[in-house]
């Protein structure tokens, strides 16, 4: 008889922050919970809930004082990212969950906080495609792919993105055959009703709709972006 | 000038129960809340935060004693379904909302609970593939769709195919044009690492290891919902 194989506990945090877009975060962390041994974390600044954009809060489960360093830190996006990625105290958490975890990932616009925490720079990495032309500022190398993976870094598309960007981690972490019987558990087999899910294969008139929505918030948000990263990147490499 | 359509608020709820799969719901959740002047509520028996099956919890935002008529109920599933299906508090408030709502609806193995609240008695009707089997002794017409419609019922596949049935509704609801401005916006364009997400994809090995995973809590299990399926039967069909 062998041996049961002890497998350390992989712990998973996630960044939360008011206005996250819960997709980002809650799609990964089913796929992830399901790595077997794994714990997930959500971690924010109070233990306050935190308001999500889909009109209902998540609860924390650690803080940024009290939050154990993580295995994976994985980053979510949202209209929220903005505020966050000019919150100092974010930032600082962030900077240092890195600096102590073996993967350091997002999903969503959650590329532009990482970016903004000096931790994109000479990267790889993709982000939702309405934000992709920002990656360049915060001295990473845009890749117009799904799930884009560099040394330890590993980022993800807009928003549904993280649920293949959690499987193709899964399948890193713990093999093929495990991330195969994770996809059929969640019965990913997935079928969209329109094939219009990224600018390349949407009609010229659900484009106009998109530019239209967001059109009055995009000068100051592109403002502020530009912003985040050029403080990041008037700071010294090793921030 | 045309005066602006004032569109009433869609009020959709999901019920919240110990041990849900997050995913079931959180996917609808983010897709339906794009619906524009939509209100999400997530419906539980007590106020307190409801452990999920992806080791954090959710938080309510209404009770069975004090939730609004909702306009589109779901019901999530998970492996605390079969609990939430022997439980009469949460069978009578899904009966309740049920009978109010315009759409009665559910994502993976929420369809069980559905059936166990006599709700698919004559309706086609898909679940999670593993749990397919139950759908006929709920008196429901079992069918092999990702999403199945059939008047104002609406069930989704397992897990992940929450967002599909997300989108489908948001086609039925406010156009095609719109659901697919969503779909845009959630980067909807699927890329599974695995060809493997259904029983009928799937390698055999991973099929074998699916089945090991399960094999101890299958017997059990099969049993209650067998036990659920025959008390609803049992009832006059107004149930």
């Amino acid at each position: 008889m062998t041996e049961p194989v002890i497998r350390p506990v992989t712990h998973i945090a996630f960044l939360l922050f008011p206005n996250v877009t819960q997709l980002d975060l809650t799609g990964p962390a089913q796929v992830l919970s399901r790595l077997g041994n794994a714990r997930i974390d959500l971690v924010a600044k109070t233990s306050d809930p935190v308001p999500t954009d889909a009109g209902f809060a998540l609860l924390p489960t650690a803080t940024f004082a009290d939050a154990a360093q993580p295995d994976i830190l994985c980053i979510p996006g949202g209209f929220g990212t903005q505020d966050a990625m000019e919150d100092e105290a974010t930032l600082a958490w962030v900077s240092q969950a890195a600096a102590g975890a073996t993967w350091v990932t997002s999903v969503c616009t959650g590329a532009l906080l990482l970016g903004a925490a000096g931790l994109l720079r000479g990267y790889r990495a993709t982000t939702h495609w309405a934000s992709h032309h920002h990656l360049a500022a915060f001295g990473a190398i845009p890749v117009h792919e799904r799930v884009v993976f560099d040394r330890n870094r590993a980022t993800g598309g807009g928003v549904t993105a993280g649920i293949d960007f959690g499987l193709a981690l899964t399948a890193v972490l713990r093999g093929e055959a495990h991330a195969k019987l994770v996809q059929l558990s969640l019965e990913y087999d997935p079928a969209p009703p329109f094939d219009c899910g990224s600018p390349g294969r949407a009609d010229a008139e659900t484009l106009d709709r998109y530019k239209a929505l967001v059109a009055r918030s995009v000068p100051e948000r592109d403002a502020r972006t530009r912003a985040a990263a050029e403080r990041m990147m008037a700071e010294p490499l090793d921030r």
